[in-house]
């Protein structure tokens, strides 16, 4: 691996100096937790529709065809190490992309980091920057989403939106400014909210973006999504006590002993 | 880069399935922020005289010879990508090993990782885990080390000691754990500290671990020192409101509008 290797980049008695930023040689690593090959072929069939080109793009799947290998909190960590691109996307194995494409993601992003210079994290769907709050004894729901699922079409008024919560279907990672998953956390569930409570405290700042997608999930929510979502909550009530959390697949408050 | 590529994995139709844990062509990149170079191929030349070879180990150094191109917590996060070792060394430019070698480190960290698998970050000098206390309204100095500086030659008694701070004259982190910094800190200071703190958040421990080398620091407290330790200070009294930490640069209270 390694070859960001930039142009000033020198190598000088076995020891390699490194100068300046990366350059990288691709725009973006698609990646995808991949259970099912006809749907994830169905995924990179709609991204090089879109502009997703082998010059720009690559595509890494985390390979869970023929069991559970990896789960959601460990394949963006065991996927980071291998991407060469600028953006890392981490998607479902079952979205698909219809008129957005690579232009626009580009546009968007660039637009975002003149925005705020410091985000970390960007996705199509989540809960809105500490705006979630107990009314009445219940969680409100400051959700910002542009998808189309099986509960509807949905498009944001905004072009951004900062948030502390970011739905898994699909969300971009400055490779530049990596954020890693917990290490204490297990399932399928919440690890994109994992990692935007994790890019806070590291300083940096999550969004939802204008960038429209079809999801085809079913959103069903198991026992397994109970209990990765109460050990979520065990855990982040020590750090944000009483704070109120809305990801788009139901809000809570992180308090210890709930 | 990317040449971890595993054995088992596959490329089909320009998507590369990745399965199975990375396969690293070499045990250790040996990082340093490099501001002078003779001090560095004085480091190179102790790291193979100590059995660090090509074979096993990379050197790369992040380019400060011509000015501050990079801070404490920037260069760990440029040069974490350029690595093929499945262990990451970060370490000042001016130290030098003098008997403890390659196939010591090496034994330290396959016995450590029996020891607590959940280990990510390991050094030779640092603070003991949540140990340090208030005392008549001073901090207590539970320090463990291994080192000869200016100050004296230090051998700690234990062989692995749970820390919560590292000292940043030499640690080694995990490839595979990752652990980010603060994007809201800078300077030269602290950013070991910072990064034991978001692995014990992320979920993971830091150990110091008996692996003796000599530094050849003048460890003078700057101005630049104690605006990086107010900023640290204040950033982490928001999540460990009271606790007290002993980095070994000197103990303190992590307390809001200290």
């Amino acid at each position: 691996m390694v070859d960001l290797a930039h142009a000033a980049n020198v190598e000088r008695g076995g020891v390699r100096y490194i100068s300046g930023p990366p350059d990288y040689p691709l725009t973006f690593s698609v990646c995808s937790l991949v259970a099912d090959e006809a749907r994830f072929d169905r995924l990179v069939g709609s991204f090089r529709k879109c502009g997703f080109t082998a010059a720009n793009t690559e595509f890494i799947a985390a390979d869970n065809r023929y069991g559970n290998t990896y789960d959601g909190y460990e394949w963006t960590r065991r996927l980071y190490p291998e991407c060469r691109g600028q953006y890392v996307i981490f998607c479902h194995d079952d979205i698909e992309l219809l008129e957005d494409g690579y232009d626009k993601l580009v546009a968007r992003l660039d637009a975002l980091t003149l925005l705020d210079p410091a985000w970390v994290l960007a996705g199509n769907a989540g809960g809105r920057f500490r705006a979630a709050k107990m009314v009445d004894g219940k969680p409100t729901r400051p959700y910002a989403m542009t998808v189309t699922d099986k509960f509807g079409s949905f498009r944001m008024k905004e072009t951004f939106v900062r948030a502390e919560s970011l739905d898994e279907n699909f969300f971009v990672m400055r490779h530049d400014r990596f954020v890693g998953t917990s290490f204490d956390l297990t399932g399928y569930h919440f690890y994109a909210s994992d990692m935007c409570l994790m890019g806070e405290m590291l300083g940096g700042s999550a969004y939802v973006i204008d960038f429209h997608l079809r999801h085809h999930g079913q959103a069903a929510a198991s026992r397994a999504f109970y209990k990765g979502r109460a050990q979520f909550r065990e855990k982040y009530a020590r750090y944000f006590p009483g704070r109120v959390l809305a990801p788009v697949t139901g809000p809570f408050e992180l308090n210890a002993g709930q």
